[in-house]
Formats: structure tokens, C-alpha cells, sequence
């Protein structure tokens, strides 16, 4: 953070996608780099997936001669004329039959096979016959396969294991490829630290050089990776134009954007042409497109998601043209209907990545978090929709296209949840992997009231809820019959759970109540709106008369009660609700609040599917019981009781 | 080849294959070896592809502080409440603002970040800001994208380039990830030599470990291949135990049948159990299956079709279960129209290799060659149709459902001609796929006559055709005429050609004239019916009042001029008529006979369609006429001309 920012530019222009593609894709088809055909000799067996740079013509025939196709005797067809089963012929061995092994020569003179079913043997030099053959029976004719010449593999083609074998049957020994395209990968930020560092303030682990790197690799290009530099004009230069001259193209990450400290621009200015700079995305607006060397080079943001996609919009198709494998990189569409309304600027096309999964006839598309710094949302996706920039954003449950990464089974056989979160969800998700590996479950995290609105809308097959009932001190029962009125559900026990105060290791606030909140040097973080554990704190203020407003912090919503116990343990709050096993994984102190019931609700239909019953059985299961009650703080007695059954 | 054959065992029963599944994969889950989990544990970068083998739980958070989630300076939201555009608020740099990056922590005492857009700086000490900021405004939250201990990846879970991303940014270093099932391949077979040995008579190359190497390893899997073993039982026993206790499965190939030196059977019997020996499918029915130190061992045909197929019902299953990869191993259907009829034996589910390809808006699949030696009709299978055991085969035109390794799109963008051919197909299949890497052209080969009835059928887009009407002397028009009299269609030249006898170098036979045909020392290759060559060589035997009893070999019949010369070049025959190309291919002598014009028969609508321009543009080249005229015996100069319009 330097005093100085005079010299600060703020100029990107974000111009749409289709022109940014359009101006960058035909500079580098002018820049003559994807005419190149970079080849290398290797053995047939380190061929698989390569790509053939020549056509492969066959050398040898195969078979090379004519050969046996069945064991039996070599014969002339005109001697076996007579042969019947009731009248079987006899030929001697050696001079009028000859025994072959399939795959044998045919001895010279004979043409044909006689199969040993047909044959008796008499003694070592007789045997007799039961049926004629025609000339060339059970022969398999010189090139009968493949003739020398002829063509067995065109250029640009991918080669699969039958090809490897069909080569070498066709006496080849090495196959001419291309060569893998390299990416140079130059990560920058005077925060980054190798992966795997024990991180000090400030520090921020560089995976993007493992992301940017993985990317290029599953596209079929080989990735160098620079170590990480500081935001420095030279060293940065130095290193790309190095970069330039080794590898095929050329990725600098971060540093993209219009900062003080954004020198990518500058560097790609000095060593040959910045085409875009700016695209009107959303995330991965502030990309740089360019071309150095006659050789593609690319400034990617930094932030991981923009980095992701970018790259798949900018990098890859480079990728698939310089490998040749135009073929493999179409997308594959999946329609579904959005599960909620999703507003987007005007004058930008957003990906939005989202999960899948079928519920009763329909495939539901889940929005996941939107910030460009959420990796896990790419983890957690099943695609992405665009939403195009003439558009203000989707409708819930207008029907959408997804750019899809899964496939119709997958989706099919995707478990959606979608309610509170509970860490036994977790367990949950991993354990289902195991014991049905078919099957996938989704869990999305919107709060206890939130997952019965998606139950409503037929949008999930479960819902994980804890809502108190401040008229009954009941749980959950009075909100199903309010939000599922019509709807035939099983409410089925997950865990006890305690809720408490979390407050950093000691307790150095001295909080002990709720009653602490409204101390002025205490800053809370509280829950969503519609999450149980924000029911609970209301419904406990109310009991104890301490107004909302008294509470610093009241305002600040997370969505999962890690959030919360993340927000104390960074110190950016000193206390926040949430349960025994979220404090206990941050190694928190826990202050006892309530006792709460979590359940699931689940609509009989699907707790009648075939789909859910791998987790039933789960939940009903003694070993799962005790790795959650291992997680300290539930109660696990009634896990996979049903609670009430409304018709 | 020994002369005694007394220990030959015949016997080999065929169960219906789903029979033999259920026995196996059974006896395979008994072994315990699918519930073994070999881990390895690999630094990040090394891991994509790789199948967790344990949860991934964050060791860190990320972020790991409250950060800047924009440029611009930090700031306590309470002292920008009064900002506006008209009015700035002026703030002290260092006291009530510092400047920050995006991902800067920010610093104690200030809670969100004003950015850079509404920052007026006044000099290095004093700034004004624009607007005011809610609290945690611009900032990143401690956790927000991660927080430590959450899910980030299941087990069994194949690990992608953002996962690669998450892991990292969640501070891991290396992820326990499972070993790849090993598999011994032992190849047997006194024939066999290493592959690119130059070949002796009776020799033949080792494909089938390349093959089965590059299946194995494409399923996931590592593969061992051992040297080829001669039939030695002996060898054979020894190399497989050793196998069995290095490796997880071993596939010995070959000497699965009941032939005199098929010892596999024998080898997986002492060393532990045979639960199948003989499957009713086709090809491949000589399988054997077996378990031996609680290990799969399998006995697969020596065919390469045979052990292609096999290898893929019976040892993909397997690595798929090993590898957890259940999910990706989904066949897909394409459903599509059989061009011609298919008769099939009773009694054994055949595997019946096709090509596919849209013709109008039908897909149609064209049956390969089906015998089990033919590799090439591997290599150029677009998919198979199973065509059950209870069914005596299939009606042409009748809808199969097609199990692909393509896709629709690339279905969509294949070129289908069927018809006679020519070397020039070759090279057009080749440069298209340099000039239109999109474009396939899958090329049958069924005589001219067969293509014409393939364009009555609407099975193709065009037909390559040389057919001499004997009352007219012209080439193809009358054929059209006849055969496709309600079709618009364009008669477009390919090449003028000369047709000769082709005769080993020397021509030792003396052979000068068709006329030499009839001697009864030389034995003649001929075309099969309703090819071009065949009607030409019947129109001069007509002309020189030949019979064509008088000819030794007439009814031999092969379907390219290749293997006309590859059965010349073999000397299992003297001579047969044929292309100069073919002649030259495998280094033989020419006799020319005749010259005739080469043509390809265009329905209107596909000469017109976009799908073919390619195509006509790259018989209309200069260039690939030069590489046309370097085969040697053709004439260009029509090539691509209009000779006839249909309408």
C-alpha cells in the first residue's frame, strides 16, 4: 500500500463479448501461430489421445499372408469334393492335408480350411473328413484386414486405443503427432504465496497458477508455471518476454484490472499490441486480449471465478484450434427452469453457474453465490446459463439453457436439498458417495424458511428445517401446515442440536447471555432473515425484552453458522449464534443458548423414490450415527424417526 | 504345427452372456477386491483426473482475513455517512482512510471499503469521497468463499481443474487420491513378434497389447505387458503367477479357444478358478473368466475384435468399480436406420460394428465388415447395435438403436458415400480433414452398383461410380437413369483412370491380355458383382468372346483393388484386373486394358447443402489434383466438372 497514486489510470473499456471474440480470434488466425504443425515421433504406445499430424498410410498387410482363420487341416477344395457325413473322405497328412493352428500359413498348394469339427482323426498320418470346402473357406486372405498402402488414420485425428492397435498391426512403429500446445501461466501479487504455505495476514495462497494450470492441461495443452511475482513493472516484463520466447502462448493472471499496481496492460502494450482491454462479462470484466510475438498473450483478473471463465472464453478456443480437436469442444445444452428470480445488469452477458437436479418431471437450475471470489461455486456447478446483456435477469422459473457439465443421469439421480444448513448435511454428502455412488446430492444453503418456499415451488425433495413456533415452543410442524398446505410430507428427525454463543478461544469479552449483545463494546454477527437460527434469537430477545436495535451487528447476515464462527475467529465480530460442532471446528469457546430440533421435510413422493432411499437407509444407519455425533454437540437419538406424517 | 493331435480338447460351452455376467461380476464382488482402497498421496498439481479417496476437508479459510474486495481506500462506514456527489466528504489519509488494493486486509478499526470511482484525491494527506458506505461494504469476509474444515471434496469424487483451484485455496498441499488398478497383459502365440519387426513368413505382429494396453489406460487403468510368451504351458503358468501376485487383474491374451495349444484355459484353472468358459456372443464367444488369488484373470480371444469386445464387457466393469467411475461409463444410444439387411445366427447376442452418418433427416448406420480379424472396422465404427440373441437379425431400413462413441453433432457433420472405390476417396478423407476439421467423410465400399441403390435408399450423400454401359460405350448416365429415375441429381467427374492387369514385377507368367486368362496356369483374382471393374472386364470378355468358365479364379471375389493386388502381391493369385494406383501400392507390374471415366452421382439437394461444399471446393483445387496425379495412372483434367445434370 504505497502513499503514492498519482499515477492511477482508470481507462478499460468494456465492449461486448461477441466483438471482443471476433477482433481477438481473427488477430491471432492473422498472426499465422495456427498454421504452425509442430510434430514429434513417438512409439505407438505413448500415442493414446495425441493427435495425428500426418496421415498414417499402413506398411506391412495384415494379414501378410494367408492364414488360417480356424484350426484345422490345409487342404485343395477339389480333393474334399466327395466328403459327407454319412461317407467321410480320407486324406492323408502331409500330402493331401496339412494341420494348421489358426493363424497359420496356408501351406503351398492348398486353399482352403477344413474345420477341426469336420475332421476324424484316423491316426498320426489319416484322417477322414465330413464335409467339402469351397475354395478359400476359413482363409483369411493376405490384407484380408489391412493392405499395405492404404490409408488407417487421416491427420488431426484423435487417437484412440483400436487405432494404436491398428497401426501396429499395420507395421508401424511410430506415429507422427502434434506436438501438446505450452501455456506459460504468470501469476502476479505481492500477497501470493506458494500452495501449501502457512498463510500471515495479508498472505493469500496463489491457486490460481493450480487452476489456470489444470484448465490448460484437461484442454490438452502442457502448462508451465512461473513462481509467483510482485507487482513489478520489469520483473513482470522480464519474465513475459522470456515466456514469449519459450512457450506457444501466454497467460499473465491478476493484475488486469485499472489499479495502481495493474501493470499487465503495460506489459503486454510494450511487448506487442493490447487488442481488448475490457469486456462487458460479468464476472471477468477487466480481461486483457493481445498478441506478442505473433503469439497469443492473455491478462486474465484475478479473482478465480473471472479467471476460470475467461479463460474457457479467451483461452481455450486457442487451445482447440492449435490441437486441432475442433470436435470434442462443443458444449452441451441442458433446459431447466431457474428456482429463483435472478436481476442482472443491462449492457453485460453474466454466467451465472448453477446445480441441477430433477425433481418430479422437472430439472430445476439452483443459482449458486455470484462473487466472482467464490471458487467453491465452480466446485459446486453443474453449469452456467448466460444471461444475455440485452436482458435485466431471469424470472423464477422461467425456463433457461444451461451450458452444461454433467450429463441426463446425473441429473437424474441428484438428490437436491435445499433448506438450513447442519453440518450432518455434510457428512451426509460424503458418506451417500460412498455407499450409492450413483447418486449425487446437492445441497444448497437458504435457510430453514427458504427450503420450504423451495418445496412449495417443487424445486427440492428435501428440506432441512429447524423453525420454532413461539405460539407452541413446537418446531417446524406449524410452518409446514402453513407453507405446504396441500402437500402429502413426512417430517423426519436429523439431530438434537444446541445453539450457543461462539466467542474466540477464553473468552476474552466475557460474554455470557444473550443480555451481552447489547453491551456496547460487543459486535455480533447475526443470521439470515428466514434461517431457524435467526427464528431462535428473535423469539429468545422477545422472551427477554432486549430490543434489536440494541445490538451491534443485528444487521450483519451470514448464511451458515461456519460463516458466522468464521466472522469471531477472524475478529472482525466477537460473538454471533450458531451451533456446538461449527464453534468446535474453528476452535471457539461455545456458551449454551436453547436446545433445537433439526429435521428434514420431505414430500411422501420423493420419500417414496427410489432416489432417496440410499440416504433413508443412511440416516437410519449406527455407523453414520456416530460419525455426527462424533462432530460434538447433537443429539442423535432419534435420527431417521418420523416425526409427523401429513396427508 | 505337430503331428500329433491327440490331446485336443474341444470342449467349450456357450452361456448366454448375461449369464456369464452375473456369474462373474458375483464371484468378483466375493473376491473382495472392489472393496480394497489403495491411496496415494500426490501434491495438488498431479491430481487432475484422479479420484478422491477420502473426503478433502479445508484446512484453511479463504479468505483467510476480512479483505478489499475492491481498489479504493479503507474506511468505518459511521464516518462516511454524509457523502454525496455535491457535497465530499474530505477524509484524512492514515487516520479516517487508508488505501487499500483489492484482497489488501483491512485494516483494524475500519469496516468497509469506499471505492476508488468515488474518491476525489486532494493531495497525498487528504481525499473526498462521493458516497457513503454501509457496513462490510466492499469487503470480502474472512471464510466467504471457504471456511476451514468444510466439505470441499466427497470421496470417490474425480478431481477437475476447480477443484484443483478450491483445494489449493484451502491450503492443502497434496490430496489422497486412489491408485489406478494395475493390469498384467500377457500376450501368447509362437507367431508373434514385437511390434515394428520387420515380418518373416508366418510371423505376425503383437497389436493386441498395444490394443488392450491403450483400452486398459483409457478406462483408467495402468498396464503392464509382458513379453510375448511362445504356447509353452509351462511359460504360460509361470508369468501368470507371477502377474497375480504383482498386479491387481491379468488378461492373458490368446489360447483362449480349445485348439491343441490353447493352454490359457488350463493356466487360470491351476491357478485357481474357471467360472466361464465360452460366451454365446459374436465375436468373442471363446472368453474365459476366472478368479484367482481372489484376483479377476481373464482369458481373452486372440482376434482383435474378439478381444476388443470382450475387454470392454468384462474387464471395463471391473476398472470401473476399481476407479469408482460408475458415473462417466454410461453408454450412449443413438438411435438410426440399418442400411441393409443383417442375418444373424440364433442363439448368440451379436456385436455388429457401424458407421454413422445423416442423410435428408434420417441418421443411417452402415454395417461394417464383421469378421473378428478385421481391426480397421474398429477404427472406423462410429458405434455397434447388439443384436439380441433371439433374433435371427435385422430388416434393412429397420430403426436399431445404435450404442455411439460419437455424437450428434458429429453424426450431423459426416459425409457418407458409398460406392466403389478409389484412392482418391482416401486422399479426399484426408485433406478434408485438414481443410474442414468439422467434416468427417465416412467412405463404404460396395461397388458401384451398391452406391447407386445406397442413393435409391436415401442411405447416402453421394456414390463413386464407374459404370460402362456395354450398348452405349459411355460411363454411368443410363445406370442413373435407370436407377434413380425420380432423383435430381449432378454427375460430377472425379478422375479419368486406366485399368490393367496387375502382375507380380517381371510379370513371371508372361501375362500380356485378358486373353491370358484362360490359361490354366494362371489363377485370376476377380471384383465382386456390380462393381465397375467387374462390369468392364465382363463387357471385354463379351467383346473377345471369352467364357468366363474358361477363367481360373473368376469366382474369387474381393472388394477393393487393394486387396486384388494385396492377393497378387501374396501369390496366392497370378494376376487381376485393376487401377494403376493399386499396382503401384504394392509394387506390382501393369498391363492397361482400358481407360474409364470415374465419376461421383450427387442428389441435387446435397450437392447444393452446405455440408458438401467442402468438399466439391477441394476437388475443384489445383493442389489436391497434384496430389491425385502423384498416385500415378490418373486423369485430372475433368476433375470436379459437371459431366450431367438430373433433373
Amino acid at each position: 500500500m504505497s502513499s503514492s497514486h498519482s499515477s492511477r489510470h482508470y481507462y478499460l473499456s468494456d465492449i461486448p463479448l461477441d466483438q471482443a471474440q471476433d477482433i481477438f480470434f481473427k488477430a491471432i488466425k492473422e498472426s499465422g501461430i495456427l498454421n504452425q504443425c509442430n510434430e514429434e515421433l513417438l512409439p505407438i504406445s505413448e500415442t493414446l489421445g495425441r493427435i495425428t499430424s500426418q496421415p498414417i498410410w499402413a506398411e506391412e498387410s495384415s494379414p501378410a499372408f494367408d492364414s488360417a482363420a480356424m484350426d484345422g487341416v490345409a487342404v485343395h477344395s477339389d480333393t474334399t469334393v466327395n466328403a459327407t457325413e454319412t461317407n467321410p473322405l480320407p486324406l492323408s497328412i502331409g500330402c493331401q492335408a496339412m494341420w494348421v493352428d489358426t493363424g497359420d500359413p496356408i501351406p503351398v498348394g492348398y486353399n482352403a480350411v477344413v474345420m477341426i469339427e469336420n475332421i476324424i482323426q484316423v491316426n498320426d498320418e489319416l484322417i477322414r473328413i465330413t464335409a467339402p470346402v469351397a475354395p478359400w473357406q476359413h482363409v483369411r486372405s493376405l490384407g484380408e484386414d489391412i493392405v499395405a498402402t492404404e490409408l488407417i488414420l487421416p491427420q488431426n485425428h484423435e487417437i484412440t486405443p483400436v487405432d494404436q492397435g491398428a497401426c501396429a498391426a499395420a507395421g508401424l512403429n511410430k506415429l507422427a503427432v502434434l506436438t501438446k500446445p505450452t501455456v506459460a501461466v504468470i501469476v502476479t501479487g505481492n500477497e501470493l504465496v506458494p500452495v501449501g504455505s502457512k498463510l500471515k495476514l495479508g498472505e493469500i495462497i496463489d491457486s490460481n497458477s493450480i487452476l489456470l494450470s489444470g484448465l490448460v492441461t484437461s484442454w490438452g495443452g502442457v502448462c508451465h508455471i512461473f513462481d509467483p511475482l510482485p507487482d513489478d513493472y520489469d520483473r513482470i516484463l522480464t519474465c513475459a518476454k522470456l515466456a514469449l520466447n519459450t512457450y506457444d502462448a501466454v497467460i499473465i493472471n491478476a493484475g488486469s484490472s485499472a489499479g495502481k499496481e495493474d501493470y499487465t496492460a503495460m506489459v503486454i502494450a510494450e511487448l506487442g499490441e493490447v487488442l481488448v482491454h475490457g469486456v462487458a462479462i460479468r464476472p471477468g470484466h477487466p480481461v486483457i486480449l493481445g498478441v506478442a510475438n505473433n503469439k497469443p498473450i492473455w491478462g486474465l483478473p484475478g479473482y478465480p471465478v473471472s479467471a476460470s471463465l475467461t479463460a474457457e472464453l479467451f483461452v481455450k478456443p486457442v487451445i482447440d484450434s492449435l490441437t486441432r480437436r475442433t470436435q470434442t469442444s462443443e458444449p452441451s445444452y441442458i433446459t431447466a427452469h431457474i428456482t429463483q428470480k435472478v436481476s442482472s445488469p443491462m449492457g453485460e452477458d453474466e454466467f451465472l453457474r448453477v446445480t441441477l437436479g430433477k425433481v418430479g418431471d422437472r430439472i430445476v437450475a439452483t443459482p449458486l453465490q455470484r462473487g466472482a471470489g467464490i471458487i467453491m461455486s465452480l466446485v459446486k456447478a453443474d453449469g452456467y446459463v448466460k444471461i444475455p446483456r440485452y436482458s435485466e435477469g431471469l424470472d423464477s422459473g422461467s425456463e433457461i439453457n444451461v451450458i452444461s457439465n454433467t450429463n441426463a443421469t446425473r441429473i437424474d439421480n441428484t438428490i437436491v436439498c435445499i433448506g438450513s444448513h447442519d453440518l450432518a448435511l455434510d457428512l451426509i454428502g460424503n458418506y451417500l458417495k460412498d455407499v450409492a455412488p450413483l447418486i449425487a446430492f446437492s445441497s444448497a444453503h437458504v435457510g430453514s424458511l427458504g427450503g420450504l418456499r423451495a418445496l412449495q415451488r417443487l424445486e427440492a425433495h428435501l428440506a432441512g428445517c429447524h423453525l420454532l413456533d413461539p405460539d407452541t415452543g413446537e418446531y417446524n410442524i406449524s410452518y409446514i401446515e402453513h407453507y405446504l398446505p396441500n402437500t402429502r410430507a413426512k417430517l423426519v428427525n436429523l439431530v438434537g442440536r444446541v445453539q450457543g454463543l461462539m466467542v474466540p478461544r477464553g473468552n476474552p469479552n466475557n460474554i455470557h447471555s444473550l443480555q451481552d449483545l447489547t453491551r456496547t463494546d460487543v459486535r455480533f454477527a447475526n443470521r439470515q432473515r428466514g434461517s431457524g437460527t435467526r427464528v431462535l434469537l428473535d423469539y429468545k430477545l422477545h422472551q427477554m425484552r432486549i430490543p434489536t436495535s440494541s445490538i451491534k451487528g443485528y444487521s450483519r447476515e451470514e448464511y451458515t453458522h461456519l460463516s458466522v464462527a468464521a466472522a469471531v475467529s477472524g475478529g472482525s465480530v466477537d460473538t454471533g449464534l450458531g451451533i456446538l460442532s461449527a464453534a468446535t471446528a474453528l476452535n471457539l469457546d461455545f456458551i449454551p443458548v436453547a436446545s433445537e430440533r433439526y429435521d428434514l421435510v420431505i414430500p411422501t413422493d420423493h420419500y417414496e423414490s427410489e432416489l432417496l432411499q440410499p440416504l433413508l437407509t443412511l440416516i437410519s444407519d449406527k455407523t453414520f450415527h456416530e460419525s455426527v455425533n462424533a462432530l460434538g454437540g447433537y443429539d442423535v437419538s432419534g435420527m431417521g424417526h418420523i416425526i409427523a406424517d401429513f396427508n
